[in-house]
């Protein structure tokens, strides 16, 4: 089978790309072929593995050719992330929700043209929730959570969750929309998202650098860790309809935890002098948005496909230290 | 002040207009120019009010324009109806979201270059509601119901709220959406709205013909007259951010009733003799698109604008007889 992922070459299209290549089959058939669609080119691991292809490409090149080329199945998780979309109002609207809608008309024009329906795991946010004044956010959210977005970002990806559903009740494409949790331990620099910092106060002290928290450590949050998330996604994708229950959207499993437990975590698994380099910084851009996320989620219908949330903090920080063995990613543990 | 009424020569546009007109004013502001735009021309009544301009044109079109030129409000009403966007999947995507989008971002764009935000009001739908198997629907769907659209249209109408709520947290307009309940009596022919039946039922028989309800009658539905929607709609739009209560999408009062119940209403009214003119003949597509429809709303946050129900559904009917004295649509009432 043929499989294409969007935002391939990214922390979490790679990491699947990985998984994906390491089982060597989805929903009981073989990958022959790993299509990754990316602004950046794949890391050189997955690069050099036959089965995959690589399109440097902006989305809409990859949908433009999409209309000739045919997939058994898609990942999209190409997006703008949340920062970017709330500093450039338009690129949010193109990226996010442009890209999406030409996504799902390449492949509804192969539907057209009588192909079957392609296989779509769309990458939702569980930033699709946040407190309306006539809608308040219960304690924690579920699959049954009224969404009231507060981001731009949130409010896109919500609107695509309605797109693939529909394209999906019409035949155009056979889509599953799955909200992530915020995936965290990410390696790297910051990026543009406003979450950047839950990966960044755990990351940066285990390399020996200071990390500063913008936000109050009494601040809750739904996380997942990269493995987590990847096994969430297969799941989605290899899901029969009935398993998958309905159209709308579900949330993948969420640890939910606060800014406390995670530097308790922290200092549980590297020690405390690790934990001393987080100082706390608060930074009222940040604190705002974060202000109007939910603090905690629940997954019920992830559960029902067998998904289960990572049971302590500490075990997706052991997953991070796992993964960098003997790279400088973790000079801060030295000595 | 200065209006613009998209969909302004339809049914609901054009009262919206009189009424406007009648009044004079517009939250506590004198009414200089009422700009109707539309595919067709307005009616003669209102084509010649001084201070009606037409605008007969594609809503493209009108968008286009808008970014060069002052309004102070805007009711939006254009759009494809629901069965025309199941028929025609492309229309309804072009009309209901790329037209919307067009709007909201000329309107952006005046503000972006200086211009105070205009107030929008977008006409949403009771559409928005349906069973997902994950989300069943309740039996009286509220203000803080999760939408899980069942039609193309009402997929529309639901990112379109979104769309508005996030271009009005950014300041680039002060949009309220308002979620039409099924407007019954419409005057004039069937048009491609699945729920085209409800005001058939009821016109066709006063009119002396013969009529068919496609649907069983223990089918209930909210509905709302004309005036008292188009009584929602200026007071969505005269209410004070604070009174409209956040961002989300709000439902206008619903009479919920049964098809059996607007037959009894209708001999109450018009007597046994042009009750008699209705058959029921089930059609298979009417009937399944309307099992997926809300069977009953409410509508607490209209209630704290002031906004009321028809006690009855006999009301609805004299005022369709109220609106039509002395014309044929009336001449089955005779002998």
């Amino acid at each position: 089978m043929k499989i294409l992922i969007t935002g391939g070459a990214g922390f979490v299209g790679a990491r699947l790309a990985r998984t994906l290549l390491a089982g060597g089959t989805l929903a009981g058939r073989r990958i022959e072929r790993l299509v990754l669609a990316d602004l950046a080119a794949p890391p050189p691991d997955l690069h050099d593995d036959a089965r995959v292809a690589a399109r440097v490409e902006p989305l809409a090149a990859t949908c433009e050719a999409l209309r000739g080329e045919p997939f058994d199945g898609v990942f999209h998780l190409a997006s703008a992330v949340s920062g970017e979309c709330e500093a450039d109002f338009d690129l949010g609207l193109r990226s996010n929700l442009d890209g999406t809608r030409a996504l799902l008309d390449a492949l509804r024009h192969r539907v057209q043209q009588g192909a079957a329906p392609a296989r779509l795991v769309f990458s939702s946010s569980i930033a699709v929730f946040g407190p309306d004044p006539a809608l308040p956010l219960p304690e924690v959210v579920g699959d049954d959570t009224i969404p009231a977005p507060q981001t731009s970002y949130g409010t896109q990806k919500l609107v695509c969750e309605h797109l693939v559903a529909d394209y999906t009740r019409k035949g155009y494409v056979d889509g599953r929309a799955a909200r992530l949790m915020t995936v965290t331990v990410r390696p790297g620099r910051p990026n543009g998202a406003a979450s950047s910092f839950f990966s960044g106060m755990i990351r940066e002290p285990l390399a020996g650098e200071e990390a500063v928290c913008p936000v109050s450590p009494d601040v809750r949050h739904p996380v997942s860790s990269p493995q987590r998330t990847v096994e969430g996604l297969i799941a989605v994708y290899e899901a029969s309809r009935e398993a998958f229950v309905g159209r709308s959207a579900l949330n993948l499993p969420a640890l939910n935890v606060s800014v406390q437990q995670m530097l308790d975590a922290l200092e549980a698994v590297a020690g405390p002098r690790v934990r001393a380099r987080v100082r706390f910084e608060r930074d009222e851009r940040i604190a705002g948005i974060v202000a109007n996320w939910p603090r905690a989620a629940s997954a019920r219908r992830a559960a029902g496909l067998g998904l289960q949330p990572e049971a302590r903090f500490e075990d997706i920080i052991r997953q991070y230290i796992a993964d960098h063995a003997g790279t400088p990613a973790l000079k801060g543990l030295e000595a």
